[in-house]
């Protein structure tokens, strides 16, 4: 007996009691519903409350998440020790429960968790583990180890997670990538041996197809036809996939009901598919006792299950008994269990708990396969090859080219084609499965995105897609058809005020400089963080108590100059600082009232510091800071403004900025192609467009994004795919910009509500700023 | 039977006369010895004649050329019609010949010639053909084609040209490749189905290896060793192949010899390995008289060649017997194999004839495999499972592994492996073959570069190395310290001199231009060759020409004017040219002998017009040019001269130059990691380093070449890989710098060469300037 995963004892765990249960009551039906039923509801409904309750960014496949990562955004969430739990356990669950559910993405994912957790580990001991650079090649060479090891397949593996999470690969990556896969591959095939259930290593699902003679040439065709429908079906099953996602929130109605019960949706969906697969009921007619790998074993099978329609000569050993029904042929069998599985898989891999959607697809395709090989074996019972022997055909082969181009067609990859090889340890249909994944995949892409990139664009994470098939126009639109003009810029003389105004618009991360706005040369771009501590630096709490120290050590001196004035100097700065603080003891309670009844007064706080004017002395005198202890009298919110006022017009010092002196710039000629190519090699975010030195625009993901989905209208003609109007319905709606809130605001509406004067405790405000 | 390659009529030709003279002839030794030598002398003879004469560029690997060409260097001699019809005749007889020679390189080469010369055949009609980029990917996808169609190996194919040619790779390539990889796989095995010497489509190297069992799990360190010493043999390889192509260069005497008879080395080459193959003579001891393909074939056979040492169970059956001698045992035979094709092949494929290495490495490699089992079958006779059913050990297993592994080791590619597998049509023994050949690549990648890298280096094609293993202290490294900090500029507002001064000095291609000396702000750069243009445009014929129409126009008017003086200021500037004329006449036999006796004296000479300073008149009347017909009077040197420098003292005018306004920059604390993955992903030739729109430096291919090659002096410490002076041996002197010379120089002294007043025909430098 093969072990079907990597936790074998979980998984054996998990799957033998519902059998158990089944078989031991097969005296009432009822009950053997009741245990055939419950078992997964239980464990979906676990799972799904598990990951929901620990970490919500463990549902799903994983796969698109870190094909995000990869290309360079970070999405720290979905690298923790919390997902990481939160996914073993909830995938371990999900895939005992019998659902049809896959486990390569979540393993991708949970290998990625390990590299990520290890390199954090690591890094404490410093070293190259520090550099971000190198946590990336870990996390490539992680996702090669995810899929290597679910299938025992570490080249499939290495190729396929290539092939899913990266748009340019460093061929020096590469080896990293099958070390690790190899011994991933190893030590789960291994752990198979120690177990006894094998002799020695082998292939997950050994086939014994004949070597001498694999495939007849003129059979080529029907892999063909395999390799085209299965295009179809691939494309159709991303887009079932993404209908009922989209089906499901647009519903509000529904949505609301099962947002206050979360558990309730994967209880009803685990409820009717179970009911559905139950063996004495609906069950009978697709083979529902089987489980995925039982399925899949039959289907791998070497004999033909219809020769010549006789029931008779039919083989009834291993699990090949299930494919049989007094009434009805194998191929009505095979029918229905296409058909059902395939909604219910698209239907189960929607459901919030960790799952993948491969392993359900492969399983359909070689069901696919393995129907149109026995309609083959059936219409040529001794096979196509006209001279000398007879070589029947092998259904089998069918199916291992259906599995490979269903999946393939799916997830848009290739590598389905090695995966299958070394899933079943042979290797001899090489051309087929080729040529089918190779048609599957033409079709498929021609039609939808992958099933990871509909994900991305379902959960709108911050991804580049893909330039498609037809992408021949995308040499003809340029960055300065894309590009925006109306660029945020700070130029090298800028006053602090200027840097708030700035600070208030735009979105981007960073924010060009220039050196002066009249001959617009990039010098540079600075990150929006950075100019905020700025900006606060200059209106900080430290300097503002420097100042309130060095006014109260004048005010001292003043005081002990008063019953000694010796210098005139001092006498003449005391008098100022006399002067300031008895305008303040009148203007406080004005300025109040400034702030109360004239909200729209040109009024600047200070944007980092919480305490914008000490508003100590009008909370109560128990709760002053302690810093206040140091005023000889308390001070008044318009002093402070007035010195704040002072202080912005001050010309910005960049010394201590970081300034990244070298930001990517493009020219408005360079063609949407070659950005693509250049946002996607250097996981860019944004490119500045110069000209000549001169700044002239900047283009954004978002801008690009748009190009490439095709609303950009370039010389009076709407530039998009041919299918595009097909591929985009259902993601409307996709622009974030909303999301994208600049922090600012938020800081800005703080301040206002804080400078009010209500029941305040300052030092609550004080934490909050910490 | 099989046929061995692409051109199969050819081949047949080609080799089986040689069998069948040595087998008429097997009365005389001394006339089978002569026919036996013969026939591989001529062929190679010919092919390096033949390719000597039509395109030398169509000599060695191709390999080396096309990484080159990917990385975005265009070599465009390598893909012309010539060279392609210099590789395929070349290739066909190298390979006719029996000589220890791949051809998985050539047929690369041949495959992207194909491409590019069909793209640039449908870059006639216009559209997408004529995109650059698009022509990398045609390039790309026909590398895959080659290697998939000489192993029919599609997957392997792609994978292995990825692995050799690519830094990065474009995964939107990845299908492309595999689409012309299946295609001509398949044409190329239905080739044989149609020559009936298949039934229907089968792997190249059929093995039938057991499925239930392939291999123990026991046996893995068995594995393990042949990879270790594989990757040794590899390196081994690698640097015994460079040190005869240094040997042969630096022995003078010979190379000075054999320059003057180019076709003696092949000869002598050939004449030796060949005699040393003779089956009678030497050749008895390590199966000469078997080809590779029969060779292969033999070690990778299923049965044991050595059982208990016993002659007499020896199987004999097939090309088996070759390999049986009656002294000697079979581990003898092998051994010697070994030794004399690792030496033999070496040499070979240094040949100036098309040839990879591929195929010998990889039959060497099967030879130590088979070496290896067979031992571990005389060890352990009884295999070595222990309980249960004897499993005998397959001594062709680890001729599959032992081939993978030296392969994988000498071209450094992890996907040797999937060609074994592809080759053999048996991926039973996965686990092995990845490990062994990971093992391998991690050996010989410490030791020595792989064969691909050592023939650019020896080539001194303009590429960059790869990070190797041990690379942690590349993180250290900063930009700072290896650019060149004296950056040749030009500001915005200089004149055509100083253009003139920065175009004599200097290497790179493009220099930069800045806003102005003070600021150094750079604004973009413009290629030399525009600068050039520029320069000549302002000093051109046309220029010149119109200049010496005018002032004839005006001496007309002159004449004219003195007989009808009208107006005072055409007057006075009449009288200015005949001043200008009459000083000409004066000064002009001054000049020539300024020319000729003070070289030193500072000269400036027009840079691409090839008459700089009009000498029609001291040549011969009857060869003075056409234009010269307009003067009145003739014009002299002196007086052009003046001219001159007063055009080169105006202010350039950039309006019509092409300036690139985005040229890549770097920042001084940019690793030397990271500046090497951008090179490699931008395929960059340069770069520019700025501070703050400063610029302060520029790094160029040269400069991160030496410093990744380990030469540059960071913080007072040599920075070197751990093994880097093992690799360096033999490639001492590689630096290129004095091979760049700039074409500057040579048009400076061309000018001088010609400034001399000899027998000059000015139409004939006229032609050489257009």
């Amino acid at each position: 007996m093969h072990t079907y995963m990597h936790f074998p004892v979980v998984y054996m765990t998990a799957c033998l009691p519902q059998k158990w249960m089944y078989g031991g009551l097969d005296s009432n039906v009822l009950l053997q519903y009741l245990a055939w039923v419950t078992y997964p509801v239980v464990l979906i409904t676990f799972s799904a409350g598990f990951t929901q309750i620990l970490a919500p960014q463990a549902v799903g496949s994983g796969i698109p998440e870190m094909k995000t990562i990869l290309r360079g955004v970070v999405l720290k969430e979905y690298l923790t020790f919390k997902t990481f739990v939160a996914k073993v356990i909830g995938l371990t669950c999900a895939l005992g429960s019998g659902m049809p559910l896959g486990k390569e993405g979540p393993f991708v994912h949970v290998a990625s968790l390990c590299a990520a957790l290890l390199s954090k580990f690591m890094s404490l001991f410093g070293g190259i583990y520090e550099n971000e650079s190198r946590n990336i090649e870990m996390l490539a060479a992680a996702c090669a180890v995810g899929v290597g090891c679910c299938f025992a397949a570490p080249i499939g593996g290495v190729l396929f997670s290539i092939e899913v999470t990266s748009t340019f690969f460093a061929v020096r990556n590469y080896w990293r990538g099958f070390f690790a896969a190899t011994f991933s591959a190893f030590i789960f095939r291994v752990l198979a041996v120690w177990n006894r259930d094998e002799e020695t290593i082998t292939a997950l699902f050994k086939t014994n197809f004949r070597l001498d003679f694999p495939f007849d040439l003129q059979e080529l065709p029907a892999f063909a036809v395999v390799g085209i429908a299965s295009g179809f079906g691939g494309a159709l099953f991303v887009y079932l996939n993404r209908l009922i996602v989209v089906f499901m929130r647009k519903q509000k109605a529904i949505n609301k009901f099962l947002m206050k019960k979360r558990l309730l949706f994967p209880a009803l969906v685990t409820l009717c598919i179970s009911t559905l697969t139950f063996p004495p009921g609906f069950g009978q007619f697709m083979a529902g006792q089987l489980t995925q790998k039982e399925t899949l074993q039959a289907f791998f099978d070497n004999l033909t299950w219809s020769k010549q329609g006789l029931a008779e000569e039919f083989d009834y050993m291993g699990h090949s008994q299930a494919w049989r029904h007094p009434q009805v042929s194998v191929f009505v069998v095979l029918v229905i269990f296409i058909i059902m599985k395939f909604w219910m898989s698209a239907l189960a891999t929607t459901l919030p708990v960790p799952c993948g959607a491969f392993m359900p697809v492969f399983l359909i395709g070689a069901a696919f396969g393995r129907l149109v090989g026995e309609s083959m074996a059936a219409w040529f019972p001794d096979g196509i090859h006209s001279d000398g022997t007879i070589y029947p055909i092998v259904p089998g082969g069918y199916a291992v080219v259906g599995a490979a181009a269903l999946s393939g067609a799916v997830t848009h990859t290739v590598s389905t084609a090695v995966i299958v090889f070394e899933l079943t340890g042979q290797i001899s249909h090489i051309l087929p499965v080729m040529i089918a994944v190779i048609l599957a995949n033409a079709v498929a892409q021609s039609l939808q995105p992958s099933l990871y990139d509909s994900i991305i664009r379902i959960k709108k994470l911050p991804y580049l897609p893909e330039l498609g098939w037809g992408h021949h126009e995308k040499y003809n639109i340029r960055v300065e058809d894309i590009m925006v003009r109306d660029v945020r810029y700070i130029t090298l003389n800028c006053c602090y005020r200027d840097l708030h105004n700035v600070l208030l618009t735009g979105h981007l991360k960073t924010l060009a400089l220039v050196e002066s706005a009249e001959s617009m040369i990039l010098l540079g771009s600075i990150e929006r963080s950075q100019l905020q501590s700025l900006l606060s630096q200059q209106l900080s709490r430290t300097r503002r108590l420097e100042y309130i120290r060095e006014r109260s050590v004048a005010e001292k001196k003043r005081l002990s100059e008063v019953s000694n004035p010796s210098s005139e100097d001092s006498n003449m700065r005391a008098s100022q600082e006399v002067r300031f603080q008895v305008r303040s003891h009148s203007g406080c309670r004005e300025r109040w009232y400034a702030v109360r009844y004239q909200p729209t007064l040109d009024f600047l706080p200070c944007l980092c510091c919480s305490e914008p004017f000490s508003f100590s002395f009008v909370g109560k005198p128990s709760m002053m800071p302690s810093f206040l202890t140091y005023f000889p009298s308390p001070l008044c919110v318009l002093q402070i403004a007035e010195w704040e006022e002072k202080q912005l017009d001050e010309q910005v010092n960049f010394n201590n900025c970081k300034i990244d002196p070298a930001p990517f710039q493009l020219v408005e000629r360079t063609s949407l192609h070659k950005t693509h190519t250049i946002f996607s090699l250097l996981g860019l975010d944004h490119a500045y467009v110069t000209s000549i030195g001169r700044l002239i625009g900047v283009v954004s993901l978002k801008e690009l994004r748009k190009a490439i989905e095709g609303s950009v209208t370039v010389k009076g003609v709407k530039v998009r795919p041919p299918l595009a109007s097909f591929r985009d319905s259902g993601t409307t709606g996709t622009s974030s910009s909303e999301s994208e809130a600049t922090e600012l605001h938020k800081l800005w509406d703080r301040h206002r509500s804080i400078s009010l004067p209500r029941e305040h405790v300052p030092s609550e405000s004080d934490e909050k700023s910490q």
